[in-house]
């Protein structure tokens, strides 16, 4: 676990998307986020204070995460400078960057001196089990997508949020490295090895109490043909209760595979459903969660509807319309 | 790709079946094992010639295989005295065992400065590409199971040898390390890194003559808890013109998992060929591959006709029967 409350680094973050790693922190877990560190020229800014190191750990500040992309996949000299200051402030590192903190030699080498941790979320730090695919006292929910990409991490998240709003108990599980960044652990399931994957997600969504949920990041699609073995995992190690299926209507094909067509939410439907009851007989697809952000208000609005007669299952846009029904429907499971 | 032809080192095999591996060399490919290597008190034979590595090397051997499971989890001193004459007399080692080759200082010293290479066939030795799922010229077949290590390569090999028998062109590929051995080249599937492990299953079966089969190893279930995303990753990243089910009928419950029974063959037919058909909508199940090791002759023949006509497929255990007409099956695609 990383350990919380955070410092987010902006750096030198040449626009507000650049960011949003360090923006969905500030979105989902504002208690994590202390303030922001920017640098000169950063063009990033996520409303919330300005903060030196010294006064971020006064304020109680563990961990500087990165929450911006880097240029050029480098860690810059610049940076560096940032970066070592907080090692010597008392900060432990973390980091979803493709470039790894520990691939450098000085951070790791002050950060050892110093007995700080350097966490590079994208690279597993647990030995994992093989699944043994024994049933799990608890709930979980799971969102499977027509493609990568189409909402599936913000659908957990506001179902979470939303749960925790209800005094419902109820854990997000991140399994990606931006999820494990906003929570402060889980497991980055593209990284595992394939033997492991199963096993990964057994270890991520442990035994729990009879009304707690976990809300199981998910991750590809069954339907993406470089990736679906790593949702097939989420799938068979999640063993959910509950399948949300996510889609994006605009999407021309298949990201990352031009030759390749969405498949319908049907499809999507009949097939992880088929392949959850393998290790939950009694899964069931509760509803479906659209990202219309491509789409006018109306046009969002006509799209649910239209799925919500055709599947005749709850669906809406948690970012436009709120998680409410999705939870009103895994509530009354 | 490990130098053939081989001396098959079969160490002191407590029984014929710790040999296995080597055993799987000289049924499938006799011409690469140009003899075997026994130490005192060895109780497994091949039944070819025991030569000493000079001998071997006088023959054209490139490479000695560790053809037996060792006991105890380690490479023992005897072993190792035998491993370092190997190298020293010009032979290359190639292991699938857990124990890593490489992990011995000893050998992993001498080898590099007598410039010979160490193959432990468990772990990828290549850095796999990300999967594009684009369509590949040649066909492929692909054998799915109801469960693990129900004769899937056996199946694979089987096909393989009849299909040459015939002249037909055919490549078997190997995805597991006993697989790697017999052939000299394949992935170690289980041990690939989830993001890349269609894409090393596209890199293993690359475009090929419009008449040329690529016989796919299977590995694990689509219903198997523990390792389902691996077999996924085979189905999408294999893109099968041709799948063939497998099965072992006494099977109590899934390998491993006490409290999952096995799926029935329609199960595994209907949901495979579904996500077959995800990467390519042409892909047909041609036929079943029963395992009868545990039956009679005639219990076996009997469950094999009922099979068949319960599924409209041609039904044989290659071992029993031969693979004859799963290859007419398939050659009438």
């Amino acid at each position: 676990m990383i350990r919380t409350p955070y410092l987010l680094f902006l750096g030198d973050a040449p626009d507000q998307l650049a960011a949003k790693v360090a923006q969905g922190i500030k979105d989902w877990r504002p208690e994590n986020a202390v303030g922001q560190l920017r640098m000169p020229g950063c063009k990033a800014d996520l409303g919330i204070a300005d903060l030196s190191l010294q006064d971020a750990r006064a304020k109680g500040a563990q961990t500087l995460v990165i929450g911006v992309a880097n240029r050029g996949g480098v860690i810059s000299d610049a940076w560096k400078v940032v970066l070592r200051e907080a090692l010597e402030a008392g900060f432990d590192l973390a980091s979803g960057l493709h470039n790894l903190l520990m691939d450098e030699p000085d951070l790791k080498e002050l950060a050892e001196s110093l007995g700080r941790k350097l966490h590079d979320v994208r690279v597993p730090s647990v030995d994992y089990p093989i699944a043994n695919g024994k049933k799990r006292s608890g709930k979980r929910v799971l969102a499977v997508g027509t493609d990568c990409s189409v909402g599936k991490m913000y659908t957990g998240l506001a179902v979470d949020a939303e749960m925790r709003k209800r005094g419902m108990k109820s854990t997000f599980r991140p399994t990606g490295q931006t999820g494990i960044l906003i929570t402060g652990g889980g497991v980055p399931l593209d990284a595992v090895v394939a033997d492991f994957m199963a096993g990964a997600v057994e270890w991520l969504t442990p035994p729990n109490e009879d009304d707690h949920w976990d809300i199981i990041e998910g991750q590809g699609s069954l339907f993406h043909a470089s990736y679906s073995g790593v949702t097939m995992a989420l799938v068979h190690g999640g063993q959910p209760d509950a399948l949300i299926l996510s889609h994006e209507p605009t999407r021309p094909h298949m990201r990352g595979l031009p030759d390749y067509a969405l498949p319908s939410l049907e499809d999507v439907r009949d097939v992880a459903l088929r392949l959850a009851q393998v290790v939950n007989p009694d899964c069931k697809v509760v509803g479906a969660s659209i990202n219309t952000q491509h789409m006018t208000e109306e046009a969002a609005a006509a799209y649910c509807a239209e799925v919500e007669a055709r599947l005749g299952l709850p669906t809406v846009d948690p970012f436009r319309h709120g998680a409410q029904r999705l939870v009103d429907a895994l509530d009354a499971l």
